[in-house]
C-alpha cells in the first residue's frame, strides 16, 4: 500500500529552553514521510531551492520514499521557518517565516502520486489542499491538517476543503477557534458534521483524542523526561498514524487506535532531540517495543465485584 | 474496610460560564465521603456553623458515612467559598474565601477515626496534616492533597508532611511550582523522592497520571458534552480512587490503576451538574457502567505483524 503527502521540505531555526538549532531539516513533508515509511511507500511531493544539499537529502535515502515528487526550483531558497518554545513546549511562536520557493508551488501529481490510497495533506492554504484533492478523485483516504492562520485568514476554502475530505488532524485549539465552542466535543461534532469521517484532535503533551459519529478514542503522550524540542511532532505523529494504516487492510476502528499509538510512538521519540535527528536513528524494532510500553501505560482490568 | 477523611465541609458561591449558584454545598471533605462512601464505610472529620441545616446534612445520609467528627461550633459560620471558571474549566479564580469555623479547627480523632485503614489529609494547611497524621500511626496509607497556597506560604511544612505520607494527590501545576521543573515527570521523581510511594497527578480535562518508582500510568478524562461546574472534581476523584482502595485487599499496581478509574468516573459525574447535585443522584450501577465506558475510551489491541 502507498500513501503520498503534499507539503513542505524546509529549514527550520528552533530554539527551546534546552537549546537551538541553527538552520536545520525540518518540513511537514519530511517528517510525515520518514516516520510513514516505516510501514509503506511514501511518494514524497513537495519544492525545494538551491540551498537544499544531497546532505540534506540523505534523510530520505535507504527509506520506502520516492522522491520523485520532491522539485528543486533554481536561483531560489527553499522554505523557512523560525520559532522558539518557552518552557511551556506546547506553544510555538513564530519569529519568522521565509515561503521562498513554496510561495508558488502549485503541485501536479504524476500517476502513481494521485492514485496512492492514502493522501496526506500537510499544512498548507486551502486552496492549495483543494487543489490537490481535486487531483486525486480514487483514493481511498484523504486526511488534512491545517492551522490558526487559515482558519483566521481563509475560513471559507477551509471549510470547502474540510467538508471534501475523510479525515481532519487538527489542534485542540483550532478546533476550538474554528468552532468558537468552548466544549472540545461539541466542536469536534461540529466538524464531523461538515463531512469528515474521523477527527484526530492533537492535545500536545496530553495526547490525542480520536472522536467518530460511533465511538472516542483517547491516548495519552508518552511521558518523556526529556522532551528537547516538539518541533514536527504533529506531522510526525501524522505520518506514523497514516503510515501505519496504509498499510493495513481496512480502516477500521481496531486499526485507527492502533494507528493512533503508532503515530504516538514516533511522536515521542522526534521530540527527545532537535529536528529530525531522532527519528532518523530509531529502527521499526525501537517503534514497536514503545508500542508495548504504550499498552504498559494504558492499561487496566476490568473491575471484579 | 474503612476510610477517614479530614476536611471541609463547606458553602459554595460559583459561577461559570453557564450558569451560577450561591450558597449551594460543597468542601473537600463533603465531595470525598459521597464518592468515597459508594465503596468503604467512611470517618468524616470536619467543623460546620450553626447556618449548616438538617437539609444541608441529608447529603451524608443512607450512605455509610460516619458523622461522629462532624463537629458543629455554635455562633459561628461554616467555611464559605467564592469563585468563578471562564471558558478554560481548568482554572478556579478566588473571589472570596471565609474560613470561619475553620479558622480555629484542630480535629482530635477518636479510636474508629485513626485506625481507619486509609487516611485523606484533605487540601489545608501542612501543619493541620502534620498534627492529624500524628494521631494515626497505624494506619495503613496516607494521602494528602495540597494547592498553590501552601506551596507559596508554608512550604517548609508541606516539605515535611510529603515525607511522611504514602500517597500525595497533586495538580499538574502544584507539582511545577512545587518543584520549580518544567518537565512533570523530573518533578514527579522529586517529590518520590522526598519519600511517597505514589504520586497521582490531576490533570483536569486531561485526565491523570499516576508515578510510581516503578511505572506510570495514564489515564484521560471522560470526554464529556457537559461540563457545568469543575469545583469538585478533584476530591470526587479522590474520593473514588481511595474509597475504592480501601475496600481491596491490597493497594497492588493493578487495583492502583482500577482505583484511579473509578475516581475518574465520579469526578466524571460531579462536574456535569453544579455542587453535589449530580454525585447524589448516581447509583452504583451507573458508575459501573461508566467504568466500562472507560475501557472503550481507551482499549487498544496489540498489533499484529
Amino acid at each position: 500500500m502507498s500513501i503520498t503527502v503534499v507539503g513542505t521540505v524546509a529549514f527550520d531555526s528552533i530554539q527551546t529552553p534546552f537549546g537551538k538549532a541553527e538552520h536545520c531539516l525540518g518540513g511537514s513533508a519530511t517528517y510525515f514521510s520518514v516516520a510513514a515509511s516505516f510501514f509503506s511507500d511514501v511518494n514524497l511531493v513537495a519544492v525545494i531551492g538551491d540551498d537544499f544539499t544531497n546532505e540534506d537529502a540523505s534523510v530520505f535515502k535507504n527509506r520506502n520514499i520516492n522522491l520523485d515528487g520532491l522539485q528543486r526550483i533554481a536561483g531560489e531558497k527553499t522554505f523557512y521557518w523560525s520559532g522558539e518554545y518557552g518552557f511551556d513546549l506546547n506553544v510555538a511562536r513564530t519569529r519568522e517565516t521565509q515561503l521562498n520557493v513554496f510561495a508558488g508551488f502549485k503541485p501536479e501529481l504524476n500517476e502513481k502520486q494521485r492514485t496512492a490510497d492514502v493522501i496526506f495533506l500537510a499544512n498548507a492554504e486551502p486552496k492549495l489542499q483543494m487543489d490537490v484533492f481535486e487531483q486525486c478523485p480514487g483514493s481511498k483516504l484523504v486526511a488534512l491538517d491545517t492551522m490558526n492562520l487559515w482558519i483566521a485568514t481563509a475560513r471559507e476554502s477551509l471549510t470547502r476543503i474540510l467538508g471534501k475530505v475523510d479525515l481532519v488532524i487538527i489542534n485542540e485549539a483550532e478546533v476550538r477557534q474554528y468552532t468558537e465552542e468552548a466544549n472540545l466535543v461539541k466542536g469536534a461534532r461540529q466538524i464531523l458534521a461538515l463531512g469528515p469521517r474521523t477527527l484526530i484532535v492533537k492535545r500536545g503533551e496530553y495526547g490525542v483524542l480520536m472522536i467518530t459519529r460511533e465511538a472516542i478514542f483517547a491516548a495519552p503522550a508518552y511521558p518523556l523526561e526529556t522532551v528537547f524540542d516538539p518541533t514536527g511532532a504533529g506531522d510526525t505523529f501524522a505520518g506514523g498514524f497514516l503510515g501505519y494504516l496504509a498499510s493495513r487492510r481496512e480502516a477500521s476502528d481496531r486499526e485507527m487506535r492502533r494507528a493512533i499509538i503508532f503515530g504516538s510512538v514516533l511522536a515521542s521519540f522526534t521530540v527527545e532531540k532537535f529536528s529530525l535527528d531522532r527519528l532518523r536513528e530509531i529502527s521499526l524494532r525501537e517503534i514497536q517495543e514503545r508500542y508495548q510500553d504504550f499498552r504498559t501505560l494504558t492499561h487496566f482490568d476490568d473491575y471484579e465485584v
